[in-house]
């Protein structure tokens, strides 16, 4: 046996029992005469003391051998401490060690396993099995344990079956880059790994299966960005006989439970706005209305003067930053370098501060007057002691300049609290968006997304002007979930496919089946796919996806630990039929 | 709304309400002035009554038009049946409709939608979305997700934490082959799905996880024999500062719960029998031992005489069949001629009737007599009415040949009870099996296996004889886990590699991250992995895996409803750097 209690077990009530523990060396303090080891496992710290008086020669002698993360179990009597440790939950007691023996020995690590360490993202990449050891990691997986527990407990409560869908898949045109896999049985074919599974989901709505939910390995095969993975985890649902409202009442309640259960906050409220005035009044379809600086727009009142610059822009629209008028001019120059940087790409910022005495400061005075900026300020809503920041140009480009200074002034202003918690449904999605570049129609959510029955005949009219039953979920500024109702309407699916530029040919090679199902009695359907990664970063009140998956890749999609992908033997290669063409 | 209750809910309790129902049409009666459907959904079945009387002219008019699996929606009154159903649950009431929509029609289904069908298994494979609106399958389907859920459940509650391994990782050659995925930001690279999470899981023990499980897919390129799929599901488990027994106490534990929960079956006994003992008494190490014929070693017994069949073999034995005495001399031709088959590749049968007036009567009395026979039924354990089965040869083969033999006539004589639950561990399985076509050792479990201590030297002198601390847990004959305790010391590590025929260079590019790992303080430990698909079809009184999968592939590895795999296009081989060189 290798342990009796683990390391964050023992109180002053198992004083003097003999006990077994193991784990890895946390640190070591040699007085000679005494000996303290801080023994760690996942559960706690327990202090050891090795004393020249009680404990065995022999014990002594193995003690002083000891080095960080070696591993080690001992024998012992429970003993109540001197000095006390109230910061640990076993900080009343220590055990008095008889026995020790050194079960592995450990070679110095590449980086400090505490809290805080001392090493670099790729070293602890490359290490990431010491960096699960320090607790912040491993807190991390044990709460995204705890999450997709209590959301498989929460949905199969509901009556969802978690049903397992397939890995190896066919690979279709649309969306993004499949992962493919060769078949060596079906020579020159190709298997790809789905990057969600949609349409088996869908099929399992045409199969009667009522309600689905997986927990589910998703991939794709793009261009990585920060914290993008190639293979990514989803919730993924779906339900038949619903209308939207019937999805929205139930995710909601999904994630009211969550916030309830892991996070022990009681939100009641889930808040709707369409894309359209989200847009407007954030500049973006995922806000975070955990605090305010709602768009005004000042066409107008800021086009009617002299200055150029305003009267040339499709949109001028500001923000009311609260408590900033007490900006300095070198503050201020820093926010306009900020929304000079490429990432943001605004040409210039116009401030105006909102004194204390009524009166307005700004970088326009010389063609504005004071009755234009109280305008400006009833359009933002400023208040005395505000800073307006004001950007213009292109209405859409603008807008997404204007959000993310936004975000910045939130996060600045500390009123981004990781433990705050605001849901927001955005709803009414347009069905489709114009791509200039490739001159077609691009899916907004997915290509099996229902238009708005009362939009139907816009297909034929006015396909842009057509909104779907499609929905995000937004949590504190980040999409948690999306979804929508579903075609599920051989004719509706087709025209849909044809919109969207393929050919009869290709939409049958590609989604055939998936028609084909539609003809045999298909149930009216829709769900929604949480991005599990995401979700349990915001939970957890972070929002770097990486420190909550065990192994993660790198940027270019390289797992640095076990150093893949790697090249394969010519063997293997002509197995597969396949040839490396570099 | 679609439904105010699903076909399943409705009680007499009901009578007068107003309900909305949604489903399929699973039969229409018309008898003119009064219809009647029978409406179906994941929940059950419910009627439905047109009435000329009381029912609108517009929903009788729309009834007629119903056919087999339409998709609807109906309003009406729940009425008290006047003659009562009790084979449903519903079957004291019906719905009296008033409004009736119709929101899905359906061509008629290629075979018929209930439990017993007319379709065969590659078209209900082709719409297996149709398949699964059959109640049997979806209940397989249902079974399952409550399996996952127990397993789940009892892990968590266990202090197992739920860790999501990556799928995209290297390939290695050793065990089956791998499927491969290429990677087109590493070019000329590929990844690998996994085998199996072992070296992840090792990882997380290193990383002080303690205790880890997952349910996860797991990917086998190997040619596929009937009931084997190129994608399966795990139960994957480890733990450390674990001894043997730990393991098998704790998955004792769970699979005790899932018995207990999922079947309703206690069952306390979790009897224990080594690798060299099942094979000596069932000749198979997955016996079933819900019956008895255990088998009778003869050589001592049948090796005096002339008879040279048995004088030139390595092993004479046998097994009584109870109450087969009685068997005719044709329906003997047919056992011997069922030996005979290739499958089997037996090249005879001897068999000795034990009459129950105390005599024996044998295909062989003119070389053995009375009391030789009354020998060898003592060593079989044959009893008054008994029928003895011998088989002889190379010991190995002969012995499989007896243990097919044992489970045809289990089967035949109905010892094989579905619902009837018998576990076994074994346990001390030979580390290493000596391959003779390639000369040279193969893992016998894998190659982290972790010989016994006390075999440790063994390894050196006598590889053969070294046995592992590897467990299988065999439910019903069929193997639902095995594991083992795992190897902690990169010493021993390197030492197995070497045995197996892995050049240092080889062992270090596959596996040098793990070995490396165990220099930095590897805790002892070790786990199990259960097939998920197969344990769910045996808890389901079932043995085809495929019946309890969604979405299964066929013998060629096809998933013949979407038709994959297929072959890809010319720019999307391009951008992988790869060519099909067929």
């Amino acid at each position: 046996m290798y342990r009796s209690h683990t390391n964050g077990a023992l109180r002053l009530r198992d004083i003097t029992s003999t006990v077994i523990l193991s784990g890895w060396v946390q640190k070591t303090r040699d007085k000679g005469f005494m000996i303290w080891v801080d023994l760690r496992d996942r559960y706690g710290i327990t202090q050891l003391i090795f004393d020249e008086e009680r404990s065995s020669q022999e014990a002594m002698e193995q003690a002083r051998k000891l080095t960080r993360e070696m591993v080690i179990t001992v024998t012992g009597e429970v003993i109540e401490r001197e000095s006390k440790n109230p910061q640990l939950p076993t900080g009343d007691i220590e055990v008095l060690v008889q026995k020790l023996t050194i079960l592995n020995s450990a070679k110095t690590p590449p980086f400090t396993i505490e809290d805080e360490t001392d090493g670099g993202e790729d070293i602890r990449m490359k290490y990431r099995y010491l960096d699960i050891r320090r607790k912040p990691v491993r807190e991390n997986l044990i709460f995204r344990h705890k999450v997709s527990m209590e959301v498989r407990k929460y949905l199969s409560d509901q009556g969802f079956i978690d049903v397992e869908t397939p890995y190896l898949i066919k690979s279709t045109p649309e969306g993004a880059r499949d992962f493919v896999v060769p078949s060596r049985m079906n020579e020159g074919q190709f298997y790809a790994l789905p990057q969600s599974p949609q349409t088996f989901k869908q099929l399992l709505m045409v199969g009667g299966m009522d309600k689905y939910f997986q927990i589910v390995k998703c991939f794709r095969d793009e261009d990585l960005r920060a914290d993008r993975q190639p293979e990514f985890t989803q919730i993924d649902c779906e339900m038949a006989f619903v209308e939207q409202e019937d999805i929205l009442q139930t995710f909601e309640g999904l994630t009211r439970h969550l916030l309830k259960e892991i996070n022990g906050v009681d939100i009641q409220d889930f808040p709707r706005m369409t894309y359209a005035d989200a847009m407007k009044a954030y500049g973006n379809d995922k806000p975070d209305i955990r605090f305010g600086m709602k768009f005004g727009e000042l066409n107008a009142v800021a086009q009617h003067r002299e200055f150029n610059v305003f009267n040339n822009a499709e949109l001028v629209v500001g923000i009311a930053v609260p408590g900033a008028a007490s900006y300095t001019r070198k503050e201020i120059d820093k926010l306009i370098e900020w929304v000079k940087r490429p990432q943001i790409g605004a040409l210039g910022l116009v401030y105006v501060k909102c004194n204390e005495d009524g009166s307005y400061k700004s970088s326009v005075d010389k063609f504005y007057d004071q009755d234009d900026l109280e305008a400006w300020a009833k359009a933002t809503g400023a208040q005395k002691g505000d800073l307006m920041l004001v950007l213009s140009g292109e209405a859409h480009t603008t807008r997404t300049q204007l959000s993310a200074l936004r975000m910045e002034m939130g996060e600045r202003l500390g009123l981004r609290k990781p433990h705050e918690f605001a849901p927001l449904w955005v709803v009414d999605f347009p069905l489709l968006e114009w791509d200039e570049e490739t001159n077609r129609y691009h899916a907004m959510h997915h290509p099996f997304t229902a238009p708005k029955p009362e939009h139907l005949e816009l297909l034929k009219t006015d396909p842009r002007k057509a909104n779907a039953n499609a929905y995000d979920l937004v949590l504190n500024g980040n999409e948690i979930g999306g979804g929508s109702i579903r075609i599920h309407d051989r004719e509706v699916q087709s025209q849909l496919f044809d919109l969207l530029g393929f050919s009869k040919e290709e939409a049958q090679a590609q989604f055939g089946f998936l028609m084909e199902a539609f003809e045999y009695g298909a149930p009216p359907h829709g769900g929604i796919a949480f991005g599990l990664d995401r979700l349990v970063a915001i939970l957890g009140g972070q929002e770097t996806i990486r420190d909550f998956i065990a192994f993660p890749k790198n940027n270019a999609g390289r797992d640095v630990m076990i150093d893949a992908p790697a090249a394969l033997d010519e063997e293997q290669l002509n197995e597969l039929n396949i040839k490396v063409t570099l």
